[in-house]
């Protein structure tokens, strides 16, 4: 199980290590690159099309303003793309999340919340769970431990009162 | 292979329903119900928590207004959701945007343009062709089909030059 | 004369706390628990199913992001749910206004302004004062005391010129 | 029991009515009035301060635009006030929404959905409902009647599989 | 010559005071006073309707949030209204833009920009101008004025380059 | 008495008629003229330099998409400009408000609603009317007539009921 | 002189066919092709790749939805490319918008107003004429055509008074 | 080759600033002016009017708020204008994009990213490079350098992993 992290600038990097460590945690592998839909076109395209050869299966893509990287990169594969708009102008991100989000019929991009990069991880470990029983459990598990620190905050408050 | 559909409200069926007609063309079972997080939230929790029992390995959630349905099912499962916003109020579907993609951390829905069930369709078919080389197949032919009917168009335009 | 008051993260508590002595200081009794739409749905609607037997007759729910709290509260009682949103993501807070107040016909919400927990508590005081001329009685000199102190803060003003 | 419905302007009347029928069907009595927070604001004061004598003790307030009306009346009450938004400019709502909504501290309006009419009516029977517990029945059937006519509907939509 | 300024709080003196001053250094009379169109209204109200024997002839009315405060006066007044939207929420002062500018016909408020107070008192002085000779002719010197610091700044910038 | 209503496009017409009619009802003189702020500058300029001389002393201006024509107005004049945005793009009216009513320091439009032409009017009328008190009483007398009229409809709903 | 017209969907041909019209009236060649960033991204890549040989020095390209597809011209040129956002979606162009203007440093796209494919011809005839004085002349007549277009329309609301 | 650059206040000098600097680095004269559309009108209609005797054939204007100046400097002459919205008051940037980019047919404005200065200056480079082969090898190799630099940044991501 193998996962691409493309980041459009180097700038996104904060964002999108959790999820790497995420992905890591659940024993899946992660390559990252940083390459911009606008200035290294070239690079988007070589690496998305050797990804299939280096066991790839899941792009997340994790772009800001005219966020364009997540939908170039889905022009290229037919494998899935997570799309993470991220929170990079003046416009708090309403513009990533457009651009990511709005894409035409045939060319999915499936996108998370801005700056939303833990879930785009999350959800590459649930499409690897599917028909993979092992994965599935940990994944149920990891939600059982969000649970429980969910709990101990709350548990925080209660003591408040 | 098996998907369920989910919408909120039986008014949104003529969008959905092209998506079921996708997932079949791909020979992907589907399930369809209308049942709503607000309405109907116990017939919503009993189909999720039993659907893994059904083979149901995939959700496609769509909803308008405050569109919490997509939410509410990933709240119940660690199986993909994808998330379609239906435009259905006066805000032309950017409260179903904001409601379905803005989910915290955690629990993510993946989530399509407005509208967007066709494309909704078209990336549950790529979860389940991850390691599924026959279906993944399917699915690049079905590209090149896309690519062939957007190329007849083009040559019309071109025709009336 | 009792509320609950629920919140999705432990990080919305500096913003509900107010609105807890608000209800205390009418001699409304007030139940406080942090419980996530999406972590720990079970726990909120147990926490509703249960509510009616503790004596809990209204709900404030405050949530942030893809606020969907308080939606699946009224989704599980016909008892008046409000609805706080959370400012909490990059989008200033219009998510979750648009999250909580755009509910479909059936499952109303009573939404306040985006952190607008205190005008939240003042509320059920108004529901609980409908039929108790005492509460009423209460409830109107808040208003007073309200005025009086914004006439201090006029008079600051005033004094200024 | 009795709840005054006040609206900005006689072309909302169409979106209110639905919401008097609502009202009149679980016995509750309604007064309605055309009252304009701009146009006849001495209207709108004597309307709100003799409501208690009349027995009113809920109002349901609708504007579009500007959409002062809400909280004009809730400055002269501390009476639960409902506002909801009017979709009456080329601003979809959006405008009668903040107008609506963004109370300052002290002074709650209960904001519901753009055109929510149906359910502001819905949520002053909730308020009457506590404390009463036939009422509370009542609204209960409701609910399940709704959820019937949902299941009819999402029948139709299974029979056409 | 004489104008009132009412601000909804004492936190948006700060930026009324500037106003303040530009109406006096043009000798304009200016009566300020803080009244909430939600907390005081009958403050509001007795001011606006004893203004014109004061002298009064031009309000100038900020408020923040829901900024009801200007239609407010509007409704008791034939006089010019001028209505400044306050920056005082998380929605970055578009409510009270929308709140105060999306008036109904027949009761106008002239809008200035978002925190525009300054414009505010220039707009009055030029409404006082109108048939005021030598008002127009301080008027018209004020804006040679800002041209001169306009051209220094100018000057700055030149200078380093 | 005589106010100057410049239009940028002849289809604004439809929009502006009824602001004539009105002035004319208040026996104010209107002009009327059509000019762009981009299209034809020069004329905008030379008949903003030259009104005065014709007698004019108060400006409508009414304009859509970059909605500049009463800031360029403004920028000629120290006479009061009032700004009309209209809705005349796939943006609902909301670039056009931005544009007319976002003017920085010491250049004021005083900004109507989206389409608000009636409302430039009366407030055209309500500025000549300061200071002269037979036009004061005819505004007064409007608005107890627009009453009437409001009241009129009012009935016609009671009687519905 | 020659531009390329590419668009992103046979639909957008009504709304550019005048920008081609306009270019020919200027005797500039105009090559139109139909190629979507995200259906036929190849296609778009050797089109771009090509256009110098062929003559090709400016770009105007249009797009709806998430469009990417002028920012996916510029990643591969640096010619001049002119971007046109296209309304075709529920959120009236202004997905469009912020997709085609936001772009990150170093890659401009010139952008026009939503479905200003008229004005994206004028600016390509613009960049030609740069050092070029015939053509600059032509469209100096051109703007002299339209102003008198302009007032001949405004001659005709003139003459409605 | 020369361009100028005109902004509507000293402040956005520094934002400004380093679109000087590019265009000194391709051997492109640049003119800087402060102007404002509102506040000097004369000064910007005299500078565009003299500046195609001073061999200026390209403007780039900056401005915030009601950013009404590269519209102005549009009307004013047919050399190609290039416009950069100003992220300059509360609304984030937005009030000045819509201003800048919503031009009406047969006046445009290239619109830049909120506060994209450097691009403007590249465009601005990419439009006299048409038809000068040195000036477009010159900035082909400035997009390669930067190219470098991405991957220099990438490298360094790479290199923490």
């Amino acid at each position: 199980m193998k996962a691409a992290i493309i980041m459009g600038s180097d700038s996104d990097w904060p964002i999108l290590k959790p999820a790497v460590d995420i992905l890591k945690s659940f024993g899946i592998e992660a390559e990252v690159v940083v390459a911009s839909a606008h200035r290294t076109p070239g690079k988007v395209r070589d690496f998305v099309l050797a990804a299939p050869e280096k066991g790839i299966s899941v792009f997340i893509v994790a772009a800001g303003a005219a966020a364009h990287l997540a939908g170039v990169v889905a022009s290229y594969t037919t494998l899935p793309v997570i799309g993470v708009p991220i929170n990079a102008t003046a416009l708090n991100g309403m513009d990533a999340l457009l651009s990511t989000v709005q894409m035409p019929s045939g060319v999915p991009v499936a996108t998370m919340a801005i700056n939303g990069a833990k879930n785009a991880a999350i959800f590459a470990v649930q499409i690897f769970a599917v028909g993979n029983a092992e994965l599935a459990g940990k994944r149920a598990a990891y939600r059982e431990k969000m649970v429980e620190e969910v709990e101990k905050k709350a548990a925080r408050v209660a003591a408040q009162l």
